[in-house]
């Protein structure tokens, strides 16, 4: 092939597939020799069924016959909804023209570094991985990692240091990896920074639902500057990964209609009737209230397992305040010395053992011997047994 | 906004949806004075319903649970499913790797632009409009409109000395907005020369099941030549423009993983559960039948409509042989001098009237002064009502 663009050279499949495809092939042989499940921490995905209602209200669509194009951008009817959600959230003054429907949070993450292509990105580090793999090369974005500190704290005088130089901030809250919900302070003095330095803030709240222990989460969008961008999606909310549904809000019009165009030109727009369906998700509130407390009751039950699990061999866990994971150096827990790489040393002794997780150098290099650990997929007795799969590990190396 | 990329800054909305925006605005009170329809031939949408037996599998499937992220690139069952279908129509040694599911015919035309951003491309004119609105622009295409003669003939002369300088072939058959459908001879000398000179030649083949008069349908994947590229969706063949699914094929597997990559960057992939009700439209041999007889029965009912209707007030007209669309020279019917732009008049003229076409500039510039009829949107009384409308207009001015 002559010619390629730039932006398709350093794309590359995620680590977290390539395991998964390692995991694929070793499983079976696992099971049928040791008699026990292989146990698989390194998927964001949810192993709990959408809810009914929102795959009734899909039904019901059709039935309806929303199945001619989409509405450019995203139907009325889905916007109002959305509108009325940030009214819930205490975001006011937000319309039509502030918002737009996306495939999953993805597309709108896509589409605004694509818009801006070229840019010079701060984002912290550990960072989605997607964003690395994916993202940031496709949009030639010209990113800098900012390493958080010990116990994931922001280390501000680097980052009011960074920040001078760039155009665009990636801000991840709650944060994956690392389960961090960043706090009101923390925020206010992110945004005063970014504003001072008149840098987009783009903020991606993927799991802004997915929260325990009483956190609170606060938007960018809540805070007064209007240059920022944020980024959702029902994925997480309603774990409906699968139905790649979301949407993206900016108080800057000239910049959703730049994007709905550019969603126009890749896809003619998102799927009506998967609208209609987001659009109940949303106001049915009764439902939602019903399906919310049953989803994060059985989440916060998994992230109190894991985290006793992990406390009994390890000292300085990270209690993750929402989102699905725990982030682990697992490199310092090592006593063996180890020629080659160590981070690649653990994740295939740990696939020997039965278990997979995400390496965590797919969340920057920084972070090569960290590993993250998904309690998405799994019910709570699978994430205890392979927990104590990997102490045992430890234990022995 | 500053710094936004150059793929952003010529896309623009479609001139269909101009129309249908003015068409809004003077609808209701067209409707009220005259108190008799206003009548839309500028969309290319289909107001007949998508089969049930789709619908229900779209259902099947989300009973089934198939709502996690999508496999990349698509499913093996969709891709299973294209083989087979592939294989009925006479195209074989196709493999898993040389398919991908898409958001549309759209997403693959897109794809594949933007992982040539910049290339050289010939295209015939008239062109579907979103590649001059949409597609060209946002790959940053350097693209040259080649007129198709009198009859909408292929001048060869001009292919042949065009195509010698050019990287990428834009091909569409059947052909938007014109209906011709390429003949066999024109397919093979086309791939010749695009093969002798090394361009890829990227075949649109959206309306590759709308036929009538027992027309055949050649796909450029059947004639000897690797650097093709075949474009498909369910939008067209199954009343399904609002499912948002198609897929591409190349022979060339590199093309297709780098498509692939793309495609995850901007949506994380196609909706399993959407993959597997056009698997179920494609395999269940019966109901498709079913379906497209009567589909192809009513379409062809409507064109001959449309047919004897224009042909009642002009000579030449061409007589679709497949698509949902009529592409006339309303520029030399009209007797009347016209200071300023003649498009614009006759296209203005028809919405008092209360008949809505799609411009012929929207297909390049060189067809200012034709229209689009689009025949899917109506029925066959509505059709001879607007079409009579159009003729008395033109028998007064």
């Amino acid at each position: 092939m002559k010619n390629i663009s730039p932006a398709f050279k350093n794309i590359v499949l995620s680590k977290i597939v390539k395991i998964s495809e390692i995991v694929r092939e070793k499983k079976e042989e696992f099971e049928k020799s040791k008699g026990k499940p292989f146990i698989q921490f390194q998927r964001g995905d949810i192993g709990i069924p959408t809810p009914d209602y929102i795959k009734k209200a899909v039904n019901d669509a059709l039935q309806k016959g929303l199945t001619n194009y989409p509405k450019s951008g995203g139907e009325n009817f889905f916007k109002d909804a959305v509108i009325e959600h940030l009214k819930e959230m205490g975001i006011k003054n937000i319309g039509r023209e502030n918002i737009m429907a996306t495939y999953g949070g993805q597309e709108g993450l896509q589409l605004v570094f694509s818009l801006f292509r070229g840019s010079k990105c701060i984002a912290f580090s550990p960072c989605w991985s997607c964003m690395l793999d994916n993202i940031f090369p496709y949009s030639e974005t010209n990113y800098k990692l900012l390493p958080l500190k010990e116990n994931f704290e922001i280390d501000f005088e680097k980052f009011e240091k960074s920040i001078k130089n760039a155009e665009i901030l990636y801000l991840n809250n709650p944060h994956n990896p690392t389960g961090k919900v960043f706090t009101y302070e923390e925020l206010e003095r992110i945004n005063y920074l970014c504003k001072k330095n008149d840098v987009l803030i783009v903020s991606d709240e993927a799991y802004k639902d997915i929260l325990f222990d009483g956190n609170k989460f606060y938007s960018i969008l809540e805070f007064d500057n209007d240059n920022v961008l944020s980024v959702f999606t029902f994925s997480k909310t309603f774990s409906a990964t699968g139905f790649r549904i979301g949407y993206t809000v900016s108080r800057i019009p000239s910049i959703i209609e730049k994007m709905t165009l550019g969603d126009y030109s890749q896809t003619a727009g998102v799927v009506t009737f998967l609208q209609y369906a987001f659009k109940e998700a949303l106001l049915n509130k009764e439902e939602r209230e019903k399906w919310l407390n049953s989803f994060l009751k059985e989440l916060s039950e998994r992230r109190d397992v894991a985290y006793e699990e992990l406390k009994s061999f390890i000292d300085d866990v990270y209690k993750s305040g929402g989102t699905f994971y725990f982030f682990i150096d697992f490199k310092k827990l090592l006593k063996k010395k180890i020629k080659g790489n160590v981070e690649d040393y653990i994740v295939n002794s740990l696939i020997e053992e039965g278990v997979a997780v995400t390496p965590g150098s797919a969340f920057g290099k920084d972070f090569s011997g960290y590993a993250r650990i998904s309690i998405s997929t799994l019910g709570k007795e699978l994430i205890r047994e392979g927990i104590k799969r990997i102490k045992n590990f430890f234990l022995n190396n």
